[in-house]
């Protein structure tokens, strides 16, 4: 069954390739249409979600797991937002004039077939759909069993999806149901070009480790603040309460906050009252540790709390952190809190991480904060991708070199013909 | 020593980033110079090598390991022409008004600390390190034992090039000499942030298997050039003959031609005496053998021969040419040739690979061809760098993000303010 869904896969794949903006557009509309009018019984059966892992997984998993009204017309306005965009595919680069005749085009094309591992969220699994409609690539997922019933009300509404967009091709949508198969697809690397995990830490790297697929995204969300001695320590203190607690689950939520000693004593006395009036629980250094005799010492400068506990270190300037960044970070999201224009670009070109902050929370590393519309997921490769990643993530390119019979062999030798070399 | 190495590549990447783009090209300047003054010296060495390997390696090797006064002075007319190139890094790809005084922007960057690993190629160091300097890529580089006088008379220019440029960062290339050196390096995946392999498919293949580092190249080259039926048999015949004699060996040689059944006839009755006179042995399907009774059975449609052999298939349409394309191809470089605007565009948008060519020579497929300058290799993945590569390829980019003490939770709840999401 899983050779057969990902064959499917890629005979669609070839075909998703040959329809129209018109055509993607029309499904995606259809796909809308189908969440507004199919959305109750999407919600009804989540429910059932909810109520048979009620006390069976974690908090952060069960809200996660959980759709409402809300979180549904967003969908719904997300996968409309796609219709608006620009065609993405075949979208000429560049063109250059190798020679007389002979024209040089570097264009853009879907990846092909891509293996999406899911937990919990369910509109995830929508959200992603849409996004392969509009790029055109070609879908084998695996719904988190946790989210059993809400993922087989969603092959319910892509059946009725594909009978109102007969052009569609079939099995551009393939689905895989347990973890066995999920582990077989991650085998198959001659046929599924990228694999996307969505989902917790161990998801990520789990499939990272069994794989040699590309995989797409980030094991790790070790963020940090640097507090500057020339920084603002009001907005210093509202940012890394921000970064922390607004929703300490998130991979861009801050982990370890970085204070120069010159105003480590101001501001650590600053942040213990609002700490506590968080909820939130303080680790430090030596040096932290004289300052605020209560908190408990760092034993990892590495760990993702993704909790109210955040680790907090007294450096000496601008050196110090950005190399305890670089070491212990996950190159993620740092922020610099500085009024001083010097370390600001410092901090900026020598941390090297998919996103660098300056003055502002590094929560707001998201693809919906950014304005790219819908997310595939956040990446903390250096290579294909970085940082909140849409639509232009999910494409390549090829080179079309058209010509009249040109050779090799004339370009060559004594009497040979010189390229031209010409951007159009 | 590995460990050691790979340290000092990883703290000089970070200065490598902070050097002017005036400093980069002082340096290639410096480094173009010392070329010319040293160059009969590197010639010289090189000739050690020639000697000691002379009868101990297949001619393929002794070829690529042979510098002389022409590779040389175009290697020097390469590193000066990257001086001519713009600023690669910290350019800004897009500017994005998230909200009144919060700016996104979206700028390149070098990628980090690049394994490379060759096969002979001593030419190849001195190019490859051209771009790293160019990029600002700091580099761990494993020459070929048999081109290990000519690699120590490199690292001696690259010693003098220091003196010449104090402000170059201690051990931006850093070397490597033994196999088991290199197999360590392979390890460092937190360290090391590409590992590129020049040299045969068996060396990247071996790669790619042992190393959990993302791998920039190509292990096959399985190339193909299809003969539509509304083709011009003479150009037809004209590129099959420089596609696969011009430079055999080459990846982008065509290793398999498809012919349609209607003018199979006439063009193998036509191809069988211009192989002979080039030395080109063909093999073909069953019906090829019914034409041209003495052609030998091909047994593997997916062979790089590399060599004076050429497989022959008699297809039946663009549909049974593209499906055997995707089916046995390397996605390297594939070539139709066509009078029909419909098949070619078919072609261009069916077939899967890096390089889809109309009407012209598969061996077109090169940086140099396509005008990037230098090229560090050709990339079949379909992720971050696809088809020839040239300094794009050493890059990424990163977010910067600034504002002035913004926080995410004003963006969220019942009062929220909105996003503005203006691009300059």
């Amino acid at each position: 069954v899983v050779e057969q869904t990902i064959r499917a896969a890629r005979a669609a794949f070839l075909k998703m390739r040959c329809l129209s903006g018109e055509q993607k557009n029309a499904a995606l509309s259809a796909f809308a249409d189908l969440l507004a009018s199919d959305g109750d019984y999407w919600l009804a059966e989540n429910r059932k979600d909810l109520q048979e892992q009620k006390g069976l997984v974690p908090d952060s998993i069960y809200h996660r797991l959980e759709l409402d009204r809300d979180k549904l017309s967003q969908l719904i306005s997300g996968v409309r937002a796609l219709i608006a965009l620009d065609e993405p595919c075949d979208r000429t680069l560049w063109r250059r004039k190798l020679d007389d005749g002979l024209i040089l085009e570097k264009k853009t094309v879907p990846i092909g077939v891509i293996g999406v591992i899911f937990e919990a969220r369910p509109d995830a699994v929508a959200q992603i759909l849409s996004l392969f409609l509009k790029s055109g690539n070609a879908a084998v997922l695996k719904g988190g069993k946790e989210a059993r019933h809400s993922n087989a009300a969603m092959r319910e509404i892509l059946l009725k999806l594909a009978q109102r967009c007969p052009f569609l091709p079939d099995g551009w949508a393939g689905f895989l149901t347990t973890q066995d198969e999920a582990r077989q697809m991650l085998a198959y690397d001659q046929w599924i070009d990228l694999v996307i995990p969505r989902g917790s830490n161990q998801l990520v790297r789990s499939v990272m480790a069994t794989t040699s697929i590309p995989v797409l995204g980030h094991a790790d969300g070790i963020c940090h603040v640097y507090v500057e001695s020339s920084a603002d320590l009001e907005k210093s203190l509202a940012v890394v309460i921000d970064a922390k607690t607004q929703y300490p689950a998130a991979c861009n939520a801050v982990e370890c906050v970085l204070i120069d000693q010159a105003v480590a004593d101001v501001f650590l006395q600053a942040l213990q009252p609002e700490a506590r009036r968080h909820g939130l629980q303080l680790l430090g250094c030596e040096k932290v540790r004289r300052i605020l005799p209560l908190t408990e010492p760092v034993t990892d400068w590495s760990t993702e709390y993704g909790d109210l506990l955040l680790a907090l270190k007294i450096v000496d300037g601008c050196d110090e952190a950005v190399a305890h960044i670089n070491r212990f970070g996950s190159h993620h999201t740092d922020a610099v809190m500085s009024a001083n224009a010097e370390v600001r670009a410092k901090f900026l070109n020598e941390v090297d991480s998919a996103n660098v902050f300056v003055n502002v929370s590094t929560r707001f590393a998201d693809g919906y904060r950014y304005g790219m519309g819908a997310e595939v997921g956040v990446s903390t490769s250096k290579l294909h991708a970085r940082g909140p990643v849409g639509i232009d993530g999910l494409l390549t390119y090829k080179y079309c070199l058209s010509g009249d019979g040109h050779i090799v062999a004339d370009y060559s030798g004594a009497s040979a013909r010189s390229f031209r070399h010409e951007d159009f």
